[in-house]
């Protein structure tokens, strides 16, 4: 039995299945071929064990033998530092990925979650649309120029910027043709497929 | 002369001044005892220079010898891997260390820093508030039980904390007292104070 346990939801609703953050630690152990269980906590009902492991009350959260982390960033990072395939050894390129990795999260999650959110909670006007538009140009104008983010290979800085992109539906945002055949590219891949088809199927097997 | 440069602006409007990102670089650095200097991009007029090392047209970014990141949350954990002052070497206390670290980013900041850009820019109502408010009533309830947030001790995960919910200006949000009193305690600290000055006192001179 393997060590790394990801922790996500018992079950969720239909609309975030395909989205939810286990995708992320899912992805990138299919990735780098480590072998990994799932074990699930109550949606509904979170109680006080939930969030000792999760303070937010909210999943993934990642077991690998005694030391427990939450935060998918943070499990990322972590997974991240097992498998060359994720983030590569030499200073340069593990420098590169973590650079965009935390773009993902702090530069482009940081505005287009709240911009979704505002999108659902019926906000009259989306006052952050034009803030999620210059953030989106600005990556448009990287992936115009490169195929990768780092290091020039697949890395969990793409994982996880794909992984952002397709969340935030960036087909509401206009032609953005090298951001559009980025995410298509990489979540084309054949780990994303099979850990995105595995999650469908958890939820709805708890239907 | 030092091989670490953090790069800022030569100049802001004094609004921001004190709460400029590189205040988390130059603070680790004090902290870890790391000999840094400060090099200047414009804040006006930036330029394709600036944009080949920050994507986003923003501060702050590092160089350290022939490696150069940007981000402040990739740059800081880069620091951190320099000196145990930052973060424990051991596997339990650089896990806990790193999902904090994440956790100021994407579980606070993703909302803090969206409710900011809201109240500045005139929203009627902040549709932002009740998410904050459920975010810092989570982070006080942790803090309340414990004086730091990883391995019992100061860590880089309590700086970008503290400097995250300083920024969120925690103050109008009621009654918090663990969390008013670990931002108080944490910005005490004299690695904080002489980062502050100092940064206070860049951009005076450049007026």
């Amino acid at each position: 039995m393997s060590d790394l346990i990801v922790w996500t939801y018992d079950w969720v609703p239909e609309g975030p299945r395909g989205h939810v953050r286990d995708m992320r630690l899912r992805w990138a152990c299919e990735e780098a071929g480590l072998a990994y269980t799932v074990r699930t906590v109550p949606f509904k009902d979170r109680g006080p064990e939930h969030f000792v492991h999760q303070p937010f009350g909210q999943v993934p959260f990642l077991s690998d033998g005694k030391l427990k982390l939450f935060e998918s960033g943070a499990c990322l990072l972590h997974l991240a530092r097992k498998s060359e395939k994720l983030m590569p050894r030499d200073p340069a390129g593990e420098a590169q990925t973590l650079q965009w990795l935390i773009a993902a999260l702090n530069s482009i999650e940081m505005v287009s979650v709240p911009w979704w959110f505002l999108e659902v909670t019926g906000a009259e006007q989306n006052h952050l649309t034009g803030w999620l538009e210059s953030r989106l140009g600005h990556v448009e104008r990287v992936l115009a120029e490169k195929e990768w983010l780092a290091a020039d290979r697949f890395t969990a800085a793409d994982l996880l910027m794909a992984d952002v992109l397709r969340i935030a539906k960036i087909r509401s945002f206009g032609e953005r043709p090298a951001t559009e055949a980025y995410v298509k590219r990489i979540t084309d891949r054949p780990a994303f497929r099979k850990a995105h088809a595995d999650q469908m199927a958890h939820f709805a097997n708890a239907d």
